[in-house]
């Protein structure tokens, strides 16, 4: 059977990193599997994704910041998740709903009934089989994002603060619905988050 | 007092046109006026319009079209609406909410309690003081959009079919609140549709 799972938690956690791993774990066992992300995932969301990242663009609202998440959301699950787990896909999403949960709701301020009203709007009960959280101290996963090197965008330019607010956020979401998330240590080694991603995947084998 | 004006319609019906005579006429008047339009009127906005106008863009759900609808929508209001009204100007703007209900909702088959719920989402009971629907046989606007010899971009494509329904989905939103709509004739002359415009904009001074 097909799974949807989605890797969620602050910046420089290993998501990316963890994506590839569980996507090679998968195919190794004869799974087919899909690796996509958001925002974005798709042509019209990756279009959308440039607007959401663009540092000229302070002046969005809130609102309209998560509108836009929803749109490329929409377009994401109709154009390229269903399909795919329709076809026995797994699918592998960095980052889902509660990437608007953490940073436009605890982040940037929206309540969460709001969110929840555009969550249902958009998704209609449609969610993943399995979310990992990968938590861990956001000064450390942001030491290795700058370690990394790159440019800053414009989510990354906010206060430290934010981050740990955002860290709150995930930890409340997977709260709600315990079995379908799985809280990932991730400031341990590569090493161990793998182990504890194996832990998670046999269950869900 | 400032007043926030909205004009709708189909393709050709001469919203352009009369945006700038109203504009015209009220500044004679002593009137600051902010002339916009929909999708569209800040940065972000035009950024949104770009997306949705794509022709390229034909795998767009209508879920997604209607999100970047509102998060255009969204941004117009708080930056550019609302502050102008609270400079006391008044504001004209090419197409607001009701064009969702004609192409997203009559148009598209999108269901008019999933736009309610999004345009309440949006606007919190924000609303046009008054809405011109300029009203015609849509093969008539056509034929003046296809006589200014533009390209098409992804609406103007549709078949005539489309375009009977949105002029009956702009006629049955105006009948849920007639007095903030008024029906323009606008199969008539130039200056016979200057004079149904004046009729009404006398009235709000
Ligand atoms: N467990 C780990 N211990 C130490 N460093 C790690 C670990 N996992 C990943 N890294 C490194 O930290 C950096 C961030 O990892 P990665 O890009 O996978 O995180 P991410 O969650 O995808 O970040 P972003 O949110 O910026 O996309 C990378 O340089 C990666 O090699
Ligand atoms: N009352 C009228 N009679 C005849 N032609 C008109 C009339 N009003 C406008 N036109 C012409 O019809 C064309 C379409 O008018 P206009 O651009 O104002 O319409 P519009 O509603 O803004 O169209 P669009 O939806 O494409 O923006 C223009 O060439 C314009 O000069
Ligand atoms: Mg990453
Ligand atoms: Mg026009």
């Amino acid at each position: 059977m097909s799974r949807f799972l989605v890797l969620e938690g602050v910046e420089g956690g290993g998501k990316s990193t963890a994506q590839q791993f569980i996507a090679d774990w998968l195919r190794a066992r004869g799974k087919a599997v899909l690796t996509t992300r958001e925002p974005g995932g798709t042509p019209i969301g990756e279009q959308i994704r440039a607007i959401l990242l663009d540092p000229a663009n302070a002046a969005m609202t809130v609102d309209t910041e998560a509108l836009l998440m929803f749109a490329a959301r929409a377009q994401h699950v109709e154009e390229k998740i269903k399909p795919a787990l329709t076809a026995g896909q797994w699918v592998v999403s960095d980052r889902f709903v509660d990437a608007s949960y953490a940073y436009q709701g605890v982040g940037r301020g929206m309540p969460f009934e709001r969110l929840d009203a555009l969550a249902d709007w958009t998704l209609q009960g449609f969610h993943a089989d399995m979310t990992f959280i990968f938590d861990l101290p956001p000064e450390v996963g942001l030491a290795r994002v700058a370690a990394r090197g790159e440019g800053h965008d414009r989510f990354e330019q906010e206060k430290l603060d934010f981050f740990e607010r955002v860290r709150e956020a995930y930890l409340q979401r997977a709260a709600l619905a315990p079995q379908r998330y799985a809280i990932i240590d991730a400031s341990q080694s590569v090493e161990d988050v793998q182990a504890q991603l194996v832990q998670v995947l046999e269950r869900l084998l």
